[in-house]
Order: C-alpha cells, then sequence, then structure tokens
C-alpha cells in the first residue's frame, strides 16, 4: 500500500542522479555549473510533464504550481535543492527536490483535489561553494539576503550570478519572494548525523536547528630559531592555539548536551620546520539550541585563550564573525508530520538538527517544517553519502502523506 | 690595549652592513643576490688590500690567504658567511667574517710572522634560503655534499647555482676542498639564543652543537559537517595533533635538561570552518645533545601520536626525515679558546650550541672551533637581531688573539 509509486520514484532518483555523477557514486553539481543547468531543466520538464505552472524568479529560483481548488489560500511550498558539493553525495537536497516532485505527482495519479495550491521549489545554490554564502536563494526569498546583493556577487573568476543565470537561462522574471507569504514549507533532507542511524528510526521530525558562533581567533608570538631557543624563552603561537583546540573540544562535553565545537581552520605562520610559530589564526565554530550557552561557550572560548597565552606569554585578538539564533520549526507542522507518520506507519523521534537548510530561512516568513532521514554513518557532502533505499521509501510516503495534509486535501485512501 | 683596531672594525662593519640594509637596521642579502655579490666585491677588494692571494672555489668560496713562515704547515682557516636570510640581522655570519678580516689586519698590523699560513673564507649560501640546503659552501668544501649536484640545484626560478655563480662573476676554478686539509678552523658567530645575556658573559666557547633529529607527521581522520555531528562520532585530525603538539612540548622538560623541541609547520586539510578536518600534516624538531635522548624522544614522540590517535580514532604515519648526531668541537681549539679569553680579559663560559653552522661541517675535517657572542633578547633571523658593540669587539679581540695562537704567530705584545 502507500501513496507513492516506488519504482516510478527510484527510477526518477536515478536518472537525476546520473547528471553530474561521479565514478564514485557522488554528484559533482555545483550551482550554476553544467551539469546544475541540465539537472534544472530535467526538473522543469517534470513539472510541465505534470502541467504544473512554472515560474523562475530573479535568482533563478524555480517554481512549480499546482492549484487548489480555494482560490483565496494561500499555497503549501514543499522542496529543497538540487546544487550539490564539490564531489558531494547524491541525497543532500536532491532528495528533497524528488520526494516533493514524488507528492505532486502522487497528487495528479489519484486526482486528489487540495483547498490549497502546492508548489514545487528547487532553491538556488543552497550549497554556498560557487558563490557565497550558502542558502542564497531561499535567503533572497525571504529576505535575508538583498537580491541585488546577491545578483552581483562573483564568483573566484569574476562571473557574477547575475551573468551565471543570464547564461544558464535561469535568470527568471519572476520577482524574489512571496506575493503573499505561504501556508507552510515542508522539506525533507537527509540527517547528516547518526542519530536516526544509532536509534534505529526512519524518520526525524525536526523542532529546530542549533544557534552556532563563528569566532575568528589569532594568537601572536615570537618567532625564533628552533635550535638555540630554550623553552623558558619561547612565545610559540602554535603551542598556545594547540591548548585552546584541545579546551575547545572539551566544551563540548562540558557545556552542555548538545553543544558541538570544532576547529575547522587553522594555519601558522611562517611555517618553517626549525622556526618557532609567531602567529596561528584558526576558527572556532560552536552551536547549541539553547542561545545563552552559545553564549556561555564565546566567553569560555575567550577565557581559554587567554589562560593559554598566560601561560606562553603570546597575546590575541578573537572577533566573532557570525551569531545565527537557534531556529524553531512550527509545532503545528511537526504535529501534522507526527500524524502523517502514524498514518504512513513509520518509525520516528523528534529532534533538533545541528545544520541550517533552506527550511531555516523559510521558518522566518512561515509555519516551516523539516524532515530528516537517516544518514549511513552520518556521513555528507562526501560521495559515500548514503541513505537506505527503505528509509527513503519511508520519508517519501511522509512527505506525500504531510503535504496532502497540509493543503487540506482530500486524502486518497478516504476517497 | 688590545690587539683589534676598534675604530676601523667598527667603520669596516658599518661599511659592510650598508650593503642590503633594510630601514628597519636588518640585512636582506640572500645569496647570489645583487647586495650578496656586492658585499663579496667589498670582502675581495679588503682581501686584496692586504695583499692575500684571493682564490675562488667552483661553489663560489672565497678565500684569502696569508702566507706562514714554514712553507710545509697546513693554514688555519677562519671565517664565516656573508649572506643572511631575507630580512635577517647583520650580525649573523657577517660578523664572522669581519672579525676573520680584522683578526689579519691585526696581523699585518704588527707584521706578525705566523708559523702558519692564515686563510680568511666568506663560505657561500650559509642560510640555504634561495638554494636549499643550508651551509652549501662549507658542505661542499667538507665533502658533506657532492659539488655537482650543489652547482646544479635549482632556485625557485629555475637557476641553478652554477649559473648564479657564473652570472655573479664567482663561478671560481679553484677546486672545492682543502689541497690538504687545514691545521683548524675557527669561527665567530652570534649565539641567537639567550644564555650568555641571562649569564652576563661576553663569550660562549662552543664544546658542541645539539643533534637533532626531525619528522614529518600526518594524522588521518573524517571530515563531516561540523554541525550535525555529535563528538563521539568524530575523528578529527586537528583534535588528535593538538594533542601531540601540547606533548612535544612537554617532553622537551621531561627527557633531559638541554632537549628543546618546536612544531614548526602545521596544516591541516580540508580547512573549511564548518568541516571536521581529516587530515593534519605537521613536523617535529626534536634537539639534545646526547643521541640516546635524542632517539628516546623520537620514540616518545611517536607514543604521544599513537596514544592521542587511540583517544580521537584517527590513524598516522611518521616519517624521520633527517637525523644529525651532535657535533663535538676540538678540545684543543677550545683550550686555546680559553687561554686567549683569558689573555684577553673576557668573560666566558663553556657552552653547547643549538644550531648548525658551518663550523659543523669543518669539524669533520679539521679541529675546529667556534665562539659565540651574546644576542640580545636571544633573538636572530629578523632584523632585530643586535649584539652589544662592546661584546662585539670582545669577541673580535678574543678572534685574533686566537688565530695568533692556532697560527703559531709571535704575539705582538711580547714582541
Amino acid at each position: 500500500m502507500g501513496l507513492i509509486d516506488k519504482k516510478r520514484f527510484r527510477s526518477t532518483f536515478e536518472a537525476f542522479s546520473e547528471i553530474g555523477a561521479t565514478d564514485a557514486g557522488g554528484l559533482h553539481r555545483v550551482a550554476l555549473s553544467e551539469p546544475d543547468v541540465r539537472v534544472r531543466d530535467r526538473f522543469v520538464d517534470a513539472l510541465e510533464d505534470l502541467d504544473l505552472a512554472v515560474r523562475v524568479d530573479e535568482v533563478g529560483n524555480v517554481f512549480g504550481r499546482r492549484e487548489g481548488t480555494d482560490p483565496d489560500a494561500a499555497p503549501v511550498l514543499i522542496g529543497s535543492h538540487l546544487d550539490s558539493q564539490p564531489r558531494g553525495g547524491r541525497f543532500d537536497g536532491q532528495l528533497g527536490v524528488l520526494s516533493a516532485l514524488e507528492a505532486v505527482r502522487v497528487l495528479a495519479d489519484h486526482d486528489v483535489e487540495t483547498r490549497r495550491p502546492v508548489e514545487v521549489v528547487n532553491w538556488t545554490n543552497e550549497e554556498g561553494t560557487r558563490f557565497k554564502p550558502a542558502l542564497m536563494g531561499s535567503g533572497a526569498y525571504t529576505g535575508a539576503h538583498d537580491v541585488e546583493t546577491v545578483l552581483s556577487t562573483a564568483d573566484d573568476d569574476g562571473v557574477t550570478l547575475a551573468e551565471a543565470l543570464e547564461a544558464a537561462g535561469y535568470r527568471g522574471d519572476a520577482p524574489v519572494g512571496a506575493e503573499r507569504d505561504p501556508h507552510a514549507y515542508l522539506e525533507l533532507h537527509v540527517e547528516q548525523g547518526p542519530v536516526l542511524e544509532d536509534r534505529g528510526l526512519e524518520i526525524g521530525i525536526v523542532e529546530g536547528i542549533l544557534g552556532m558562533s563563528w569566532l575568528d581567533v589569532t594568537i601572536s608570538g615570537d618567532s625564533d630559531h628552533a635550535g638555540p631557543s630554550p623553552t623558558y624563552t619561547r612565545a610559540d603561537a602554535l603551542v598556545a592555539a594547540a591548548d585552546v583546540v584541545t579546551a575547545v573540544r572539551r566544551l563540548a562535553g562540558r557545556l552542555d548536551d548538545d553543544v558541538v565545537t570544532t576547529v575547522g581552520e587553522f594555519e601558522v605562520a611562517p611555517g618553517s620546520i626549525n622556526v618557532i610559530p609567531d602567529t596561528a589564526t584558526f576558527t572556532v565554530d560552536l552551536r547549541s539550541y539553547d542561545e545563552e550557552t552559545v553564549q556561555a561557550g564565546v566567553e569560555a572560548v575567550e577565557r581559554e585563550i587567554e589562560a593559554a597565552c598566560d601561560r606562553e606569554g603570546t597575546s590575541y585578538t578573537m572577533e566573532e564573525i557570525w551569531r545565527i539564533p537557534h531556529t524553531e520549526f512550527s509545532p503545528e507542522v511537526c504535529d501534522v508530520l507526527e500524524r502523517s507518520a502514524d498514518a504512513a506507519g513509520c518509525s520516528y523521534t523528534r529532534m533538533i538538527g545541528g545544520a541550517g537548510h533552506d527550511a531555516s530561512y523559510l521558518a522566518d516568513v512561515t509555519d516551516a517544517g523539516l524532515l530528516f532521514v537517516p544518514s549511513v554513518d552520518g556521513k555528507t557532502h562526501n560521495e559515500r553519502e548514503f541513505t537506505e533505499w527503505t528509509d527513503v521509501l519511508a520519508g517519501a510516503e511522509l512527505f506525500a502523506e504531510a503535504t496532502i495534509r497540509l493543503a487540506d486535501g482530500e486524502h486518497p485512501g478516504n476517497s
């Protein structure tokens, strides 16, 4: 039983996955690269095959609209992104767009009437690899990013997003943002973490996304010859920075259960085998759902840097370059997802996500919901990214179920 | 009193220091750069003014020979290097060459007859910045480096040492290496460390140079998204490497009194603010006079890497890329230096040096000696490198005194 056509869904997933496929089974489909343009064309074809009204906005977000019975009702927006990380996986983003496409196909299969229109969307440049920042299309749609700024953003070769969209045929003329805010937004995504797999569950109903702080730190010491400099004379920027890396890791277990901390960028200068480093620059990524915990974390990191610099005779600067509050998804949409999961017979848990998604921006303007399917070994952003097909099907089934509920549709099982 | 002409010595030092001078009071006189060629010309002029027989060997080492009274006696070789680090200091190397020049001028001033010939030398490319490795000219002279290999060594622009020497007019025709090994070699150098300044002494009589091991280490973990990856799932190459940096520092105080340890190169990949590093590569420089301690240090570093990798779930490779035994300078030359210091009324200590010098290679083929003058704040390899002029004069006086003794000269004070 079930709403979705499993065979069709799988063959669609496989056909889309051929566009930009890597030898190792991943996807290399960076935003507005040749394969990203080809997959957009394929997506538009699929929307048109369903007689959806296709529109492309000025930043290249692509929408396919299926009308509802109530001309005054705000639409339900469903989708994700088709671009990938460089040598990324086949599930991140693509699975959400294709689950949304399948949901609308289900509506067509059963001639389901919905009171609300349903719109399928592919957001431009979620990954932010070629054009920065990430979440570009959804951020422009919700007003978080200025449209002109986004359009004039250049890649490393100086090509602007506007030029790349023009060349690709995806510089649309629809204004960016909704004429009226959608009634709800729903997105399916791979978890990109280990929780669902570890707990043996099919579905994560995401109640929110961790808040986050990004810090830039520079530690300054003295460079000296590694041979004739006794330890007591040294002010080694790397020794102090290594202390901080260890301390930052320890904060993850200390501040609160959900805190994760990462030092991702790390460089030393002058970087010569027999010269004591005089400079270490690094970043700190600190996340927690609780905003006071994030603040306490930033303060704890600075105290650790101070202590490390005291010990080593170095000095430091620390700058917070980004702070984002946690995202709280719509409790109503979470309830719909829970009822849909019960109806679809899926195993699930409510959970907090660790990374931002297009749904995070949509939560600023509408009742947004996000559901996760498991990631094997929690792997993401690489070609080994994988989700068991039984889990994919459970997610797509629940997604179709929830879409009908959110759009006030007559459930085909009840007709 | 005293042998040297203090005013002449200082004016010579200042004139030489103008060649390649930096605004900040340092020297930028990389081997066979335009200023290095100019200072060589100035050096040859000074040798010729003393009627010394100048010869240039195939790798550009420049010698000025003053004959002795005994035609069968092996010469005493004295000198150092005139090239500098990029934006380096005025004392490192230059002070040794000019002290040697002053010693021969003292011989001329007083018509001192020595039984042994005295040769003043400027070694090519001690610093090893443009052409690698360091200690190139002295290493070729003593047979540690193959002459053809040295001549075909290219800089970053593909220019070989042979071509650079040819263009500079310093591709000599004298064969590299002595017809017969010198009777002794003597070099004055700045300490490049804090010991003499801290102890308020003018002179260090260097009995040896620390042995050394250089290690290349790579730690491999897993890259993952910084948000949705709980700490228990991580294998963070940087966290493990930071543990090792801390442990390597701790070994300096633990293994033995004279042990110094440095991590100088350190890189992580992929190096993105929200991605857990999967690779950390770094070097370890570990020095001690005792060779068993160096060996124990290498083994201790590997145990620390193993422990860090065990904790973090990472793996590693470690390769020893260079091991050099300690240098032991000639006890006889040390005794001559000590008697000369007593005669010159200098305060001194015997000590062990931390870094290699041209004298280290010379110790392989002759009775070599090295004397240090203090470095203010232990600074070297930068423009702030400084030695108080009173200490410079004490060193030059002792150097002239010792040169006469080593060459079996009639001391002018005794005539």
